[in-house]
């Protein structure tokens, strides 16, 4: 007994330093969230990015011109140093507006459908061909040969939709968007129609990447919206002999020249050690990109202005990283880890915002077990802003290349109910965000740079 | 220590009982959700009562419109009794639009502006006059009515958007909007105008209900939008005889006929002992009421159908009851525990969900320190569905009065952040409702309604 007191005894001045040490920094974040919500600026930025800006795929004039406004913008807020950094990007173009239909017979009902990115056109007469309905890829190949060549193949396992997180949902139904079109080739169907990966029953088709596997022929993939998804198994159900008829015009060119967006303020003490905060700057072509990722866009730049505007002067090198081509190839991230490793750049914390602009929740964390138990001991900070799970879940894909470096990977995770409801689709709208969930999302990132960049990982 | 052992091997069968019931609570309830998230109506009745049905002030055609509407889905649902209480309501009518405009010398600015429920009309060509602009009661009678007589008091003080719960906010704000006319008249004004009491920044106007105390002169209140009064009073500074225009066409009826509608699960063990699910069926006339509370009012159907489609049997009597006029005068809530208490019904627990149907934090407890304690206790069974804050905050407004008859009451607490954007408002509109926040609200209640069934709450 005696030795627990003097062990308490010995450690006493440590735990009072720790204890008013967190009393301060309390103080600070509250600064923080009260700056957000008062005079954030994350809000403003979204909405230049959305409807000034647009549609931002790869590659487009959007894209570049995302790039010029988030340069500037940062430029404007006077980070210590702003650059681009060049990156190659896919450059994927859906061409003339597609056109569907469900063909029973002599009626012909038009749907809505969005060729997936990365896919081939159809003939310019369209495809119209019987259709095979499966919900797995397993159900695919015991159908075999015989009975999907020449066909359509039609993709309908829905989101699960009794998942409280909605990713967790969307990863068990997006295999079907990213690899149903060579599954359904490997067997010898002529094109490929996927249910919408969305919670909601909807006029709205939701398209995103898929890729043909090496060795299939490939084939046209598009998805059609939930309501068409049902009424075309419906339909199929009392005339198996219905066809579908789709057109769609898009075109692969040549890899295109884009960049990273990067702003930084100067460590004061390990200029040489970086921490970042990052979304991705592009989106689909048919979106505003809002909450996929503008959101996650302006939250990062918000993130590091906020310490800014507060006085903070980082220990370490604190950057703010728009990252290009996250859809359709994460060439943004994976040119942003390479140049971090060839210029011996360490990267000791990397936060990423995509999932949306909605409520933060808590953090995902991918580390050691003692980093993780490290910075879920910085919980208590979060709890008044609602943040309540802190080490839940893992980063994020754009970051995820650090990874390979030691980079402790965070990701934001905000309430996740209705973003699959506007993910890859034209109503991811600026009318969709909330501007106090946002900036609360860009203060907990303000605050968790904070804490990662005073406290360090280790 | 042998004691210890002692104390812990005795209780070992009560823990061993108790854990095992808990896991058949945890399977109930994961069927309670999964059953709402893909067989839920309350996202169908929410668009027939907004769309359909729409604005529904007490005493209006659209009230009652809202009560045969509720009453008719309980019978479909074929609950075991569905039936009206009768309940006097106060008939205010807003008449013709409402003009206003901010005058600074010969510029004439149209702003929006909503007249305050309860409120007079102005004289026919409306009212002219200087404008005092103030932020609290006492900077006014600080002025004295010297200052204030013959003109507009215009208040402005804006909800404090640094606090996280914005209900928190609003409490600081609404006293402008609910007392400001009559303290603006004891010191002479002729009108009052009110900052619009939300969280936004933008061009509509939100309503809400005022009261005249007695013995100061009746003025006409209205509420303009918080862009006009931020130009309002922008222009006063720059030019103090600026003068507002409004003229409203309001008035009020005698007390008119309505209802409570209530539909009911008979107990099999204590028919004669209650429990309450609840919302309100009234809205402001220039809203939908989505929100506020449409979604309160189909979750309570909701948590009820959901228990009898599971072919749950209560051992209590269920009621899921809409009541009349929360907005302007709680003449249903007052009226429901006044004939609980004449007909002896032992209300035993009411949940209300008044606070718009978005994603489910937790619930508010009012009752005894064992009762909250007994109902924390259940904390873990609702924490998978993101419920992590049961027993912080209070029940609401409908379900108050029977709290002094020892009924246990609880309120639904939903994520706050974009509640005060609609509020009131004519933007509080179906297409602001997520179908799955609005599910999981629903499922929340008629979890916590089947453990209050299953244990009591002694």
């Amino acid at each position: 007994m005696k030795k627990t007191i003097l062990v308490v005894l010995l450690l006493a001045p440590l735990f009072a330093t720790a204890q008013s040490d967190y009393k301060e920094d309390s103080i600070f974040i509250r600064k923080i969230f009260n700056t957000a919500l008062t005079d954030g600026k994350s809000y403003e930025m979204l909405r230049h990015l959305t409807l000034n800006v647009g549609p931002r795929l790869s590659g487009s004039a959007g894209a570049a011109k995302a790039v010029e406004y988030t340069r500037d913008v940062m430029k404007d807020e006077k980070f210590d140093h702003v650059f681009l950094q060049n990156v190659m990007v896919p450059h994927w173009v859906r061409g003339a507006k597609e056109q569907a239909a469900i063909v029973n017979g002599k009626q012909k009902v038009s749907v809505p459908l969005v060729a997936l990115g990365g896919s081939i056109a159809t003939p310019k007469t369209g495809i119209t061909a019987g259709v095979i309905e499966v919900k797995t890829f397993q159900e695919l190949r015991d159908l075999g040969t015989e009975k999907v060549k020449g066909r359509i193949v039609f993709f309908n396992r829905p989101m699960d939709t009794t998942k409280l997180n909605t990713f967790d949902a969307y990863g068990g139904a997006v295999d079907q968007r990213g690899a149903g079109a060579s599954e359904a080739a490997k067997l010898g169907a002529i094109g490929c129609i996927v249910r919408s990966v969305t919670t909601r029953l909807d006029d709205v088709p939701h398209t995103g990447s898929m890729r043909y596997a090496s060795g299939a022929p490939m084939i046209p993939a598009a998805a059609i919206s939930t309501n068409a998804a049902e009424l075309l198994s419906k339909t199929l159900k009392s005339n198996p002999e219905t066809q579908f008829f789709f057109k769609q015009n898009c075109e692969t060119f040549p890899d295109a020249p884009s960049h990273n967006v990067i702003g930084e303020l100067k460590g004061s003490k390990n200029p040489a050690e970086f921490m970042v905060v990052g979304g991705h700057l592009d989106s689909w072509d048919i979106a505003q990109g809002a909450h996929d990722d503008g959101a996650g866009c302006v939250q990062s730049i918000e993130a590091v202005r906020l310490l800014k505007v507060l006085g903070y002067k980082p220990n370490n090198t604190l950057r703010a990283v728009m990252y290009m081509n996250e859809e359709n190839g994460l060439k943004g991230g994976i040119a942003y880890a390479d140049s971090a490793k060839s210029k011996s750049e360490k990267h000791v914390a990397a936060i990423e915002s995509d999932r949306g602009g909605f409520t933060p929740l808590g953090f995902g964390i991918v580390g050691t077990a003692a980093q993780k138990a490290k910075i879920i001991g910085w919980q208590k900070l979060f709890k008044p802003y609602g943040l309540h799970e802190i080490g839940v879940g893992g980063g994020g894909a754009d970051i995820g290349p650090l990874g390979q470096q030691g980079t402790v990977l965070l990701g934001l995770i905000p309430d996740s109910q209705r973003y699959f409801d506007y993910h890859h689709a034209a109503n991811d709208t600026f009318d969709k965000v909330s501007r106090r969930e946002l900036e609360l999302g860009a203060a907990s990132m303000a605050a968790m740079l904070y804490l990662l960049d005073k406290y360090g990982v280790n």
